[in-house]
């Protein structure tokens, strides 16, 4: 891992760039701290420029609860090389829901897997990474999308002990069998309205989750009209099972 | 409204029984206010005494937040006469889901709907007489059950502002209907594995309520497991719309 920038910011945020192999990513810690703080790895859909300032926004509200938290880029967004075959399908999803057909599964295969498959791994060496450096301990969660990347997350890394996840994107089929492998605690929010996925599709894979605690939080509107009450509702989950 | 006795708690709430007519119902108001309070209808599935120590905590929390709390005794219930019919159609459901079959919409029809009619008269008679009281302000709440009674008031009535409602009892299919004309801010509680009702007719019920703002709040477990953090969320939910 190695700090390409570092700036302290004025609500005393420490914000540092970092690249691990060819992949970029964001901590912002509280400062100062004086032991190992938990740590909050924060997912997206993509695109860390355009993410930003609610990366930002969140990575605050972690920080003022006493928590470090950590984004990386998604492979082939930003400045990633781009995944063709899934920009491809992309575009097939695009050119389905334009003509208001179903979504078929082969779509949401070839778009969600192999971004899975990649951001997984990459996920565990920036974990890895970050509970070497000084001042961030644990516990550890996960928060926000990609939908599948969190429940993959979930279901292959013991240090992540809690998840926030977002209803937000497609799920391949296959996973829904998957997420009966998850344990841990999940609170997962879920736009009724939103036009990134399928709501049944949603519900099937909220009622997989092997955890024995799981809450929905279901609120009216599209993709990007969460409540601002939600961000609280989170981050009253991650204080009964982060501190 | 006559009051049949009264009861200072060592919290400094004050308890006062009731009837209004017929009706048996508990008043509990903060003590000492200064302006009048707003006010929650606290429903219940029936049976006054068996549901005082649950109805007596919903209250305190109620009188901590600033609000006075009622309550009224569920037509059929407790000391009221009984309604023949519905301990009939009570009896058939039983014996339904002992035989693992549907739940007829007839049996539903016949349990629920003699409820919505009886019970939401009285419910609008009470507020008339606390409304008329000193110290007992608004804006109004309703929470709780049966949700089909807490769907017809949120219709008729519009000094009701805002309703938390649990998802914990049989819905006439025709109510979904009458959903769609409810436009107050709704906070809907349902627990995944109740058995005490049908999980998907609940999410369709959830679905066709027309408010612009409802929020589903869903968690694992049955008829009586909901999380003591859903008091919190629905004290909150009160907080944003009654104060």
């Amino acid at each position: 891992m190695h700090f390409t920038s570092e700036k302290l910011l004025d609500d005393g945020v420490l914000e540092r760039e970092f690249t691990l192999g060819e992949v970029p990513g964001v901590l912002w810690t509280p400062e100062p701290v004086s032991t190992p703080v938990p740590l909050i790895l924060n997912g997206h859909p993509g695109g860390l420029d355009r993410m930003y300032p609610r990366l930002l926004g969140r990575a605050r509200s972690c920080a003022a609860e006493g928590y470090a938290a950590a984004t990386i880029e998604l492979p082939g967004a930003g400045d990633r090389p781009p995944l063709v075959s899934v920009d491809e399908a992309r575009a097939d999803l695009r050119r389905a829901l334009e003509a208001g057909g179903p979504v078929s599964d082969d779509i949401v295969d070839r778009l969600v897997l192999p971004l899975v498959e990649q951001a997984v791994p990459e996920w565990r060496a920036t974990l890895d990474a970050l509970l070497a450096l000084p001042g961030i301990g644990g516990p550890v969660g996960y928060s926000g999308g990609v939908i599948a990347i969190g429940t993959r997350l979930a279901v292959v890394e013991p240090r992540i002990s809690a998840a926030v996840l977002f209803a937000g994107s497609y799920v391949p089929r296959d996973m829904v069998e998957e997420a009966r492998r998850v344990t841990i605690p999940l609170h997962v929010m879920l736009q009724w309205d939103d036009e990134g996925n399928d709501r049944q599709h949603a519900l099937d894979l909220f009622d997989a989750f092997g955890s024995k605690e799981k809450t929905l939080h279901a609120n009216m509107g599209g993709h990007t009209g969460i409540p601002r009450y939600e961000a609280e509702a989170a981050g009253r989950f991650f204080a009964r099972h982060l501190k």
